[in-house]
């Protein structure tokens, strides 16, 4: 009846008001989306850099040298042409010495029983070393429960594709909807937020993580679009934004990594204080 | 006006009419779906088997064995505990000396310029050893656009996954669409067919592959679904069965592999020979 609309609407302001430090305590909240929050609110940073560098040793420099900036690093092992065991035991002692979380952006896309050992096994061992993978909601709940089979044990945790910042990509509208609605929230022990471009559920324990992210607008020649800082965190009430391009192609790598944390930082200061009034 | 509708027509027979050598030998074929389906007229075989085995040792020995069998071995290259370039070198050579085609089934979907990467570096170097790949369609035209710019050079061709076999996928109605109207007939270049359940295209010169088949039907716990070949090739409109556990389980794979060729062969002479009368 007539209360409905009026019992919502504190949800929407609920989230957007809530710190980091707050929505880690939620009771609900997943013990790895509570670890992340918890390191964001310290190290005052929601950035997570994209590592898409081809070289291990390079990887590692940057975890060294900006792993004091980030909450997050993302990485692609599937394009490091010296990819090793010893890299992945290297990278996890820098995420443990710097405080922050490695995010395989593996992109899983396939049904259960094949995702869980691309997960598992292989030459890359993803589960071993990586904190977070992301996987597309195409297949199926199947992809989320295979994934979870091995991801559970270990506690891990998953971000689902719910939307991309290339160009006319098909995760819009009913599709979207459907990632939030069939597969986060029936898997919330294991899915512990979103990769989107801007809010898609009101509810504080998923965390919203937004790649594309540039200072200055625009794309690439191949549809990538960015969006800056201060629109992601503020406008569009996503959590983490995914800087790559930014930061890598910058003359100074660590330079551009502090605007980046600032940017994000003061965005997210500016929600917050807005919306808790 | 009026002429629609029986215009239209024949162009449904024509597709299911037609031999794999006619078609073949149109036009407008892309030179890699000519080269596969002289293949399967050549060796009276749809069937692609699935080599989802954790052994790149066992995959080669599957690979020698059953290579006289099938017109293209599926791979996960991702899930072999032991691969190295040399296996690469190794399942080539099968190829070649059993005459049938290598598709490393990656499911790539990401942003076009980091399927780039993925699909030429890193440990796999996928481009350099698979006739084909498959990539979903979900980021948009650049992952089209970023593999063909990898692809297109060396001749490769590219799938993109139209429908899924698994339950519960997002793969459907508008999304199908778009995967066929937006996203293949404006690559066709490089795109030469689908990964689908059942007919998508009326055009001729592209091929569809469907996944999950089994003589018996059901499905696995993490939401496979099974369809027969009589059922995929026949009702449907495939053209190309792909066969994981139904073989990889049997107690002779051989056998098991000769039984999918057969079934798989005769319902396409049924399909053909009815259609084209």
């Amino acid at each position: 009846g007539s209360a409905v609309p009026a019992a919502k609407r504190p949800c929407v302001e609920l989230r957007r008001g809530l710190s980091y430090a707050d929505r880690a305590a939620l009771p609900n909240v997943h013990p790895l989306a509570s670890k992340l929050l918890k390191i964001m609110e310290e190290k005052r940073s929601n950035l997570c850099i994209s590592a898409d560098v081809t070289s291990a040793k390079e990887l590692l420099q940057l975890a060294e040298s900006l792993g004091p900036k980030i909450c997050m690093l993302k990485t692609h092992v599937d394009i490091l042409k010296d990819y090793t065991a010893a890299f992945s035991q290297e990278l996890q002692t820098l995420a443990e010495k710097h405080n922050f979380l490695i995010f395989e952006d593996r992109k899983f896309a396939d049904i259960g029983n094949t995702v869980k050992h691309q997960y598992e096994g292989g030459v890359f061992q993803i589960s071993s070393w990586s904190h977070l993978v992301n996987a597309h909601a195409v297949p199926g709940p199947g992809v989320v429960k295979g994934l979870g089979a091995v991801g559970k044990p270990l506690g891990r945790g998953c971000l689902l594709i719910a939307q991309m910042s290339s160009q006319g990509s098909l995760a819009t509208g009913e599709y979207t909807k459907s990632v939030v609605s069939i597969m986060a929230e029936e898997h919330s022990d294991f899915v512990i937020g979103f990769i989107c471009g801007s809010e898609v559920t009101e509810r504080p324990e998923f965390i919203h993580v937004t790649p594309g992210v540039q200072l200055k607008t625009g794309g690439d020649s191949l549809g990538q679009q960015y969006t800056t800082p201060e629109e992601v965190i503020y406008s569009k009430g996503s959590d983490i934004i995914i800087v790559g391009r930014g930061v890598l192609e910058a003359p100074d790598r660590l330079e551009a990594a502090e605007s980046y944390r600032k940017a994000g930082w003061d965005a997210y200061i500016k929600s917050v204080s807005q919306t808790s009034q």
